[in-house]
């Protein structure tokens, strides 16, 4: 568990709790914990993914798979103590009322789960090797990114005390950005550089996985990219708060390298 | 996730669980979803151990595995699926105040987590091929299987509203119940009827497994589970709630042939 929290990352979803928090003036301690039990599912979920049974991959983050190190029997393990750990620790936080932390497991656990993440992730191995239109594959990443991207950004608003109104309409923002962020991804698995990037490029090619420029060309995927985006700040900038560093991270979406 | 949670098996939980509400005098609708959640932990627990990596098992009650009949990656995706809807369950609930809901997936997730069941079973494995100790083999399985066991009894108090103290005395009896479901399970691997079990007998054996019957011999394997039986109802007795139905699950555990 540890092995595989510690390896790095790029943390974009504590990040976007903490930006959001930041957004309502409130302190980042506030949201440290609930942060971390995030990080905790997406890392479960890396660990899940990258088993020989699924992607079979033997490097993340630029160091060896958690299967690579502990053995596949321990990697599952891993992931589901991780998994069940980042519900304990929210049911655990201490200065958080339990309507709030009640609000917080239900979200998390719809996105983190069967019609989220966990179906995204079905529908992506179903769709392996078949072609695909570019609806069907902004469905499987909508659920396989997006949900636990957009529920980072929602748990930020629920701890903050938000109204459903601008919970719903951060969402829609964190939805936009989930599907920026998969563009990206699959734009630099072409042209992104081995080292940076921490995995081998060309592996969603060499996997015949379905990809925005795969399906749309280069060009078309860029288009796409810049115009979620777009529609992300649109989303963000109807909401009354500060969006300084929720849009530094709209911007460094676009434009990261790895 | 649906395929292994109709394969059937004893319930147990479940059973656990709404016999103590019925302990209390409350009515056994009261706990279905959470009764439900916990099953749902507990198979995601077999689906995941019977995986290749882990026991390799090709049938479960009496059914072949999820990862026999869907595949390992799917069966890994249904184990993660049900784990995470189990928390959405429980957070849902409807006529059930956000206190208790916290107090609850607070319990569950500590007994299913890296400190309850997941821990149990990484110390199960690093037992493997290992002569153990009594003491040893107790501990592994304290956790592997007596802590969803004794969380059980305790969501039913939680929901009925008990008290610390009754729900301390309640996992007390349920910790005894547990140790002797474990070392009925180990001599009916050894003295059990095929196609009772749903399983083959004598796999802990095959597998080199540490199991009561082979540190302590049969006999005083049996007196232990006795012993364990006799201490489960003395911590029963000291709650002031109708006994009726725990006590006979206590007698079906004792006297159970699969």
């Amino acid at each position: 568990m540890s092995y595989s929290l510690k390896a790095g990352g790029k943390r974009i979803r504590p990040l976007l709790l903490l930006a959001t928090l930041k957004g309502y003036n409130k302190p980042f301690e506030l949201g440290y914990s609930v942060a971390c039990a995030i990080e905790m599912i997406h890392t479960y979920s890396l660990i899940h993914d990258d088993l020989p049974a699924m992607d079979d991959d033997d490097l993340r983050r630029g160091k060896a798979t958690n299967h690579k190190v502990f053995g596949e029997a321990m990697a599952i393990l891993a992931g589901d103590g991780l998994l069940t750990y980042s519900f304990n620790i929210i049911s655990s936080l201490a200065d958080v009322d339990a309507e709030t932390k009640i609000k917080l497991i239900q979200n998390i656990s719809e996105a983190a789960g069967p019609e989220g993440m966990v179906g995204g992730q079905v529908a992506d191995m179903e769709g392996e090797g078949k072609p695909l239109s570019v609806e069907e594959l902004q469905g499987i990443h909508h659920h396989k990114t997006g949900d636990l991207l957009a529920v980072s950004v929602k748990a930020g608003a629920i701890l903050s005390g938000a109204s459903d109104n601008e919970i719903e309409l951060l969402g829609t923002f964190a939805k936009h950005l989930g599907i920026a962020f998969q563009i990206k991804d699959d734009i630099l698995d072409v042209v992104g550089d081995e080292e940076a990037l921490g995995k081998p490029v060309g592996s969603d090619e060499e996997n015949d996985k379905s990809t925005y420029p795969s399906i749309l060309g280069m060009d078309k995927a860029k288009e796409k990219l810049a115009y979620h985006l777009e529609e992300a700040k649109k989303s963000l900038y109807k909401v009354e708060i500060d969006h300084t560093l929720l849009k530094e991270i709209v911007e460094y979406i676009g434009n990261r390298s790895n």
